[in-house]
């Protein structure tokens, strides 16, 4: 049985995953919108970039794991290092910013979660 | 404060709205997949093209809302028609699975949530 | 022939939408990063939404069309509004800048082939 | 000048990989349509899933070098690998069908622009 209970246990970790990406997706759009009413360097091409980017890779990691495709390995290891880029830079210029400080945490859970299905 | 009190009801009925989108469009993307595997009708381009439609609908709906667009109420009058399509079509493909009927108990919520934010 | 000749006609016109649509997303991805090196109100939450929600709902439409839905009137007709809203935006902050200048041309063509397909 | 020629050259190629994966995400959107239509193993899971693989992350990779994202050549590089695995199945399956084999040809050109990019 400990093939089966090895694979549930992966079953849980992958739909972890799909969740906490949907989850990362959904904050990454919020916190641009939060960071472009703040302006200065929140709304900056580089910031705004990287929320974009880890949007992005976040919905399409999680579309990859929701069809079972073979090719999820690679798309999570992309969005491992592009949530970890993110949270850094939400960190970076948080302050005492509630919504970014959640925002790099959702981010570091996820690039977390997708470094675990990328090995 | 009845306004007050108004406009976080309205708020939460936003946030319920964005969670439904976003929980709806995981699940046609499963139900595509699963439904190939199925073969016969539930493999047909017209069945697959209904969820690939419900599927991309509520991700923009969901995202219009995140990004809190005042063309939310017209992303969410499309989609609410286009879960209430794919609802009745898994319906009629169900027989008794239950990842169908799930699906379809899921694009009916969905369709019930964006008509109100349609409203 | 009549009828052929009809149908190859609306076909060359979706062709030319779905062509429009995709070009239309591009572009606004374009100016949004443009936009953003501007600053001001080039990168205020308004405008950047605006660009956001017209990129967003061209590949919709366009995957629509793409798909033979039925449902691309409906997505084509939301799209019409929403790249009509966002010339007017450009051409609101244009000044001079050749960027935006041709972004509001590329929405309006865009919005114009959008309300063909949704009549 | 030869860092200037150098740079346009670059940004030449970048711009022709950039509208190849535009162009390879709406061929496969097409292609996945029409192999549905033709049932059978055209319209399997495993090949439908590369199809949508395919469309997705070529939509992705556009989208990060649209926005000059630092985090390209590490998409570019994931859809390299799934465009040629595209290919080798749309070849596979094509028989003497001209759609199959152009949406093949696709993915390979596209393929290869990738494959510079991530260089």
């Amino acid at each position: 049985m400990e093939s089966i209970s090895h694979m549930r246990t992966r079953g849980m970790d992958m739909q972890q995953c799909i969740q906490n990406c949907l989850d990362c997706h959904r904050t990454c759009l919020e916190t641009s919108i939060h960071c472009l009413g703040m302006g200065g360097e929140h709304a900056s091409a580089d910031h705004q970039r990287l929320l974009a980017d880890c949007a992005q890779i976040c919905l399409t990691s999680a579309n990859f794991m929701i069809r079972e495709s073979n090719f999820h390995k690679r798309t999570c290891g992309v969005c491992a290092e592009v949530c970890e880029a993110c949270a850094k830079d939400c960190e970076r210029l948080a302050g005492g910013d509630q919504h970014m400080i959640q925002c790099a945490d959702m981010c570091k859970r996820c690039a977390e979660s997708c470094r675990q299905m990328a090995a």
